[in-house]
């Protein structure tokens, strides 16, 4: 018996390692995308850039499968026919890399490493004092899979923790702040703040001049969202007047970021080319495999996104 | 009713925030020591230091609580009387400190930091992967208050977890290796080694060439025990050839590190000016408070530093 098929239409880059990881799985067969091939019967697809044209040209398309949890790009295009169910990625090794991104990076502004790097830097050896953890008030905005789980990972360590979201959640650790109503009280005094919201009509543009006031003045901002929830100019200017004092950003309006880019040599803000976590492909691929035994068993698949609400 | 003396013979910059602390502590009273008082009555002592020949003249010591969790200079002074008890501090903000600062280092080395750094300052936009928690080993020699409580969040972090201490261990999700024996078989393959021993005769020098000729090729060294634990051209060797990628360290020979010291400007090694965890005022003298009241009431002290054994 063979697995059911799956079509591969990621990045080059990324097959050999899913193809390693489909080959010890029996239920899928992992077939790649390649121009001329024969589409038909081939129910499942899986990608994270729209491929123009390829969905409505899957006659037997049932679903398609994201590689990670932000599936604005496949909501944006226009040629995905609106039947086909859109899956977010939602698996253990994307929500831990995430978790650990987010505890990394919260720890590098908690101990203000700047001012340990410029003191190495000048052969200094400098008294350098930093307070409690639970001194410093960490909020995350957006409390899906990745946030929970990183909220939690920031309460064991003794953070206070807020998460700001659409609904009310009621994870243990986290104080719960819900819609724009209650925005302003989440963002009061936050030492650092952490962007994981999927990008949406109403989350473009978020991390503003106007949001960044109403930080604590000398804050942090660690973006692991999308870069399209960055007003970039706004950055600067917060980083120019000491509003926020350092920035951790994985992902930006452009990707590549052109060369020239301002961020790149700013001495404040710490990149990472998106990658802040990626989805494993084991996991990933056992996790497809299972949504596709439920859709076989007549059960409704899981994350999958909804158009209105656009994530 | 006024509190218990306690004398802090400490460091002048620490002394505010103890005064501060002692000042909602109604069983203490902190007593600055300078020349000409009168120490008589005064049977606790708190420093970390040893001011030479202050123990011998106190008539009355009965105990010299530590700041920190190393006692060995405090051991190592000849004129501290041998019936006066010198006790480790053990306090949730210095645990929680170093569980902080292992795990932030330890992302740093996880995470390959010093390629996403090479690539920002060239502007480069790079694909940068990295294995999973669970594909690193990481060890810890160490298993004390401090070991243990790093050791649980790192497993938590998905790593596998190895301790080595003198004796067998029974934490969950850190397997145990214990004495001389197995040494090489907890070094074998690891990925990131940690260092929170204390200093002692059998300790010191033991991050060396061949401890670090055992490790995976390509580890990363994290030492937060005490300087002299380390063979610094050790170091520097292993750098150079590769064995190690990268090292961070918190702790030095000769504190504070000299200007000149090869270690300040290499791109390699991360230094910290022994911060890596600090006793918190309020609950380093809660904890004394606690251990006073102990020995007032007939108890033993605990966290008795072992002069034989050497802490």
């Amino acid at each position: 018996m063979t697995g059911t098929k799956l079509l591969f239409a990621g990045a080059d880059e990324y097959l050999a390692s899913f193809q390693q990881a489909a080959g010890s799985l029996a239920e899928i067969e992992l077939v790649p995308y390649r121009p001329q091939l024969d589409l038909e019967g081939i129910e499942y697809l899986l990608m994270w850039r729209p491929v123009a044209g390829l969905a409505a040209a899957m006659p037997d398309l049932k679903a398609i499968f994201c590689f990670g949890a932000g599936v604005e790009r496949l909501l944006g295009s226009a040629d995905i026919p609106p039947a086909i169910s859109i899956v977010r990625m939602v698996e253990p090794g994307l929500t831990q890399g995430m978790s650990e991104y987010v505890l990394w990076q919260t720890l590098r502004h908690h101990r203000r490493i700047w001012e340990l790097e410029e003191a190495q830097a000048e052969g200094r050896w400098a008294p350098h004092w930093y307070p409690a953890a639970w001194e410093r008030p960490v909020g995350i905005l957006g409390l899906g899979e990745l946030g929970q789980a990183a909220g939690a990972k920031l309460a064991e360590f003794g953070f206070p923790v807020r998460g700001w979201s659409r609904h009310r959640k009621g994870n243990p650790g986290i104080e719960s702040f819900a819609g724009l109503d209650e925005l302003p009280a989440f963002l009061a005094g936050l030492d650092i703040l952490i962007c994981l919201l999927p990008l949406t009509d109403a989350t473009r543009g978020i991390l503003n001049a106007d949001l960044f006031a109403q930080l604590k003045p000398g804050a942090s901002l660690i973006n692991a969202g999308r870069g399209s929830h960055l007003v970039e100019e706004d950055l600067l200017a917060a980083l120019r007047s000491g509003q926020l004092l350092a920035a951790s950003l994985d992902v930006f309006a452009r990707e590549p970021l052109p060369g020239d880019h301002p961020f790149w040599r700013h001495n404040r803000i710490f990149m990472t080319p998106h990658n802040a976590s990626d989805t494993d492909p084991a996991g990933g691929l056992s996790e497809i495999a299972r949504q596709i035994a439920r859709d076989q068993a007549g059960l409704a698949l899981q994350h999958v996104a909804d158009r209105v609400r656009g994530y």
